[in-house]
């Protein structure tokens, strides 16, 4: 057992300590980096959130904690009291290096066997062991700093929202099971036996409830879930910025936001962010980029070339014109001597996102090279190659199909290549745009009835209301999203606040007047009393940290993570139970059939 | 259809409009609180979050505007734009009284139904039609009030612990079922069926697992959830600021919440809390008060009357004190004209607690009066005065039984004789308590087992350590209260961070090595590797708020609250589920037998 503290105070962190502070006396409290005996002393290198002090022990200074400080090993935890001095030879690498502690008393709070994982930066462990350990893997000064981040980023957010009016206000976790969306978190209820609480997947409706309550601008840094197979970079419970606010249209809210945004980059992470940040529809966004969140730092711009082949007799271009597709490529530069092999791999990657086949024309110096010289003759290809401003050396990439394919397969194309010439490497840019005036509706061929583009309580633009019934696909929402280096940052809309409009936006979502009320009954009675006009935004947080943080996994923006199948390592949940809850439950598990 | 904004801005609050004000052009948007006509002019009262102004239309105005104006009425939302005036008879009840806002433009952005309660301060109406409108229930201003009051009193807390280097941190919801405790809210896994995960009652683990990773000061205000019987004041889900710190003693944790607690109560309700609050070990709390919450506003404290009825030849006390217990009372002042029949029913509440029995002497000014006077003479009696230092006109109510029910009823009867003769009423103190030196365990009789009188991670004192083999019972926690005018506000502990003594407390309560090592094996192993002494804090935020804003109920606290039975009439929470969600969850419902 350690030894007790027993009224001895930490005076400062290891951090803070510098020449300004040699000559004093003070005690600091943390856990040994590591411990070397040099010359008859004994250095100890003493760790806590803020940094690491070297504190040196001599048989000169004090006898008996010079033999205590002996027996102390790596991730103990001990305070030692002992005078600042000027270091003989300085540590230029860290900022305490200028000074060490004279250690004149030692305690041992508690001793530590050798760890599993080493408590160190940029760690090369499993993922298992490091989440099964999570508590030493915390320890490292890398996830230390993240969490520091973290807490930095979510308290200027709250500080900017309480100064521009918001209330920070907590809504139910135990809600109700809606349709539409991912799959809910259900929790069965011990007073209604067969019924379920849901956790919330966005507090979407009750933020807008708050702006019918007259609370004019709400926010909430608000725990969200989704019971979803995970990819990468997701996770069962994950954080969001949730906000809204009553009499705004979409300039409001995007302005607001983007001081938000500005404000956090800057102070967390020294970015400057320059307003206003751009913005572009969503049909520029996926004819230019083949995405609704376009990375911006680098061109390779997709090109329309189906006005320049439309005479091309090549029944894949003929095909793809005739269905209302098109035929766009992009251009490689610089890569037109890229081997059949590597071309070879670009087909396939397309294939894996719909695309029947991929085009290519190589401007080598020695002449053309072209997949479909069949097809096209030397002058047709001059003219595509002119399109797209093709100099010698680059490379053309074509695809030929319906619109979605064509947009999904070169602009995933687009990113692959940027990644494979390492056109991003060492790219420090922070290219934030916001991507508006997204379609309200897109229809579900598989289930044959259109499905909101963001959710059902989006409202459409005004010029677009009167194609609502005739040309519903055409109407564009009141909607919006900021993306950064190519992810969605956040995203809202304008809701709609009328119970007519809704009816029919939930009527083109397939529900029935009935099913509608079953549903959002309460939404739509509340339309009844002076709904004002209101919108919001919600953002990504843990996206938000990881940025701010430089890290590319989730996990590490979470402190106890779970993993690819929604388990814990450290906790072991979900586990079972006792019989008796799920009795008084009233549930019953089928037996497992394999 | 209501109107559309269309680029119409609000330029400012109707609350903030004041004399100073006056000749400026205002857009203004809000809620109607009433409409009249008078003197041909159109009057409205126009609310927002922060007030209410009047605005004028008039004929001579804007023709066209006021007779739209005519068509408003009650909850309607309206935008209206004019220049503000001085008012000619000003209204000195609200803070806006002095101007008026002569409405030249109108905008009816969405008309209402007439509202099936009334916007309204003081509200009364049945709970389930409040909480079936619950948006229009948090219309009202008083409610309005208490939101802006948490959401205030959350800013200040977590600037507060900002400052003094705490780091807010997120812990997971979906966690893992553990034993002790409450019951759990469950959520099964589609991954793992018949596992499931729990909601968590509070961070506790989880928080001291930061403190083994070196994160030092901990917060965060944090959702919890019980699933048990809701007696009043109770919600599934409720939120505690919860804290944990390292490298600290009882002092350190109380120090720094007593300055929390000072700063919220200053800032949000203009309190003045004096520091240091009084501290009171738990033995004085239940001697004097009979409770370890003592409501100190008032006297009324418990008597040991023992020693001086030991010698009194009167079965009930005999048997008291032969069975280790006592013979204690409080003397109700001027109480002694008090009827037969209010007596009696002072007897049936203290049987309501366990006591056998209430024992009375009335010191009348004709003389004394007893329900004993078989048993102690008039010399006996007297001496039983003089103990309790009755003067004439005062009743003593005396129980004898075991300590536990003479507290308990004695307590309890002390709560109840201040409530029947008014002595808090009017009273605006805040009296602050902390309860110390808890008892570390209390035994179950029922299930002939000790049972943590805190939680199982809360250290014992140093000096009660000797005893913890020998006599357990006798064994103080390093555990403090918080109370505040005789209710818990908060609590918390310095914890075990040893293994070994961890597994000696997970032992008296029942745990064997290997159900220890199941249930809590995570803990356990974390104290491997070299833990700090660490301690922490949690404060009922709910309840905070309602003392801050002067509330007995916690639903007025909680934006969506649950009622008695854990249902939600705003969105029918809990509800039934799709079979295709339970068939993926493996689970299948008992069918009801009732």
């Amino acid at each position: 057992m350690g030894e007790a503290l027993q009224g001895l105070k930490r005076t400062i962190m290891c951090g803070e300590l510098r020449e300004s502070h040699v000559g004093n006396k003070y005690t600091v409290m943390g856990w040994v980096q590591r411990r070397r005996n040099l010359g008859g002393l004994e250095f100890v290198d003493l760790r806590d959130r803020t940094g690491i002090l070297q504190v040196v022990f001599g048989e000169e200074i004090n006898k008996e904690t010079f033999e205590k400080a002996d027996t102390v090993r790596s991730e103990y935890c001990i305070a030692v009291t002992g005078t600042l001095v000027k270091r003989e030879s300085p540590n230029k690498e860290i900022p305490t290096g200028m000074v060490e502690l004279k250690g004149e008393e030692i305690k041992i709070l508690s001793e530590s066997e050798t760890p599993p994982i080493y408590i160190k930066e940029n760690l090369d462990a499993g993922e298992n062991i490091r989440l099964k350990y999570r508590y030493l893997d915390l320890r490292r000064p890398d996830m230390q700093k993240i969490f520091m981040i973290r807490h930095r980023a979510a308290k200027i957010v709250r500080d900017f929202l309480d100064e521009n009016g918001f209330l920070e206000m907590e809504t139910p976790i135990l809600g109700k099971s809606t349709p539409e969306g991912a799959r809910d978190y259900l929790v069965p209820s011990r007073n209604y036996p067969g019924k379920f609480y849901a956790l919330p997947q966005s507090p979407q409706l009750f933020k807008q409830l708050l702006m019918m309550s007259g609370y004019d601008r709400y926010f909430q840094i608000a725990k969200c879930f989704r019971d979803e197979d995970l990819r990468a970079n997701r996770q069962p419970e994950f954080t969001q910025i949730d906000m809204e606010l009553s009499f705004v249209e979409e300039d409001d809210v995007i302005g607001l936001n983007e001081r938000l945004v500005q404000k956090v980059f800057k102070e967390v992470a020294g970015v400057d962010v320059k307003l206003p940040i751009e913005r572009m529809p969503y049909k520029i966004a996926m004819e230019k980029y083949g995405s609704d969140k376009p990375d911006l730092r680098f061109g390779m711009e997709i090109n329309d070339l189906s006005e320049v082949v439309k005479d091309v007799d090549f029944k894949v271009f003929q095909d793809a014109l005739a269905n209302n597709g098109s035929v766009r490529a992009i251009k490689a530069e610089n890569c037109a001597g890229m081997g059949r092999k590597q071309i070879d791999k670009l087909v396939d990657f397309v294939k894996g996102y719909g695309a029947k086949g991929l085009a290519w024309v190589a401007y080598k110096e020695d002449g053309i090279k072209s997949s479909i010289a069949k097809f096209l003759d030397e002058e047709q290809t001059k003219v595509v190659l002119d399109k797209i401003e093709a100099k010698v050396g680059d490379l053309v990439l074509i695809v030929a199909d319906k619109n979605s394919v064509v947009f999904q397969s070169l602009g995933a194309l687009r990113l692959h290549m940027a990644k494979e010439l390492g056109i991003l490497e060492n790219n420090n840019e922070y290219r934030f745009v916001w991507i508006t005036e997204f379609p309200l509706l897109s229809y579900n061929e598989e289930e044959e009835r259109f499905q909101a583009e963001h959710h059902p309580f989006t409202s459409p633009m005004d010029e677009d209301i009167q194609y609502l019934e005739s040309d519903p696909g055409r109407v564009r929402a009141k909607a919006y999203d900021i993306v950064l280096n190519g992810e969605e940052l956040g995203g809202g809309s304008i809701r709609i606040h009328d119970i007519k409009l809704q009816q029919k936006m939930l009527g083109f979502l397939g529900f029935t007047e009935e099913s509608a009320w079953e549903s959002f009954g309460f939404l739509l009675e509340a339309f009844k009393y002076g709904a004002p006009p209101h919108g919001g935004l919600a953002f990504g947080f843990d996206r938000m940290v990881m940025f701010l943080a430089g890290t590319e996994n989730i996990k590490d923006v979470i402190t106890f993570p779970k993993n690819q199948n929604a388990f814990c390592p450290l906790t072991e949940a979900p586990n079972v139970v006792d019989d008796i809850q799920l009795k008084e439950l009233g549930i019953l598990m089928k037996e497992e059939e394999k």
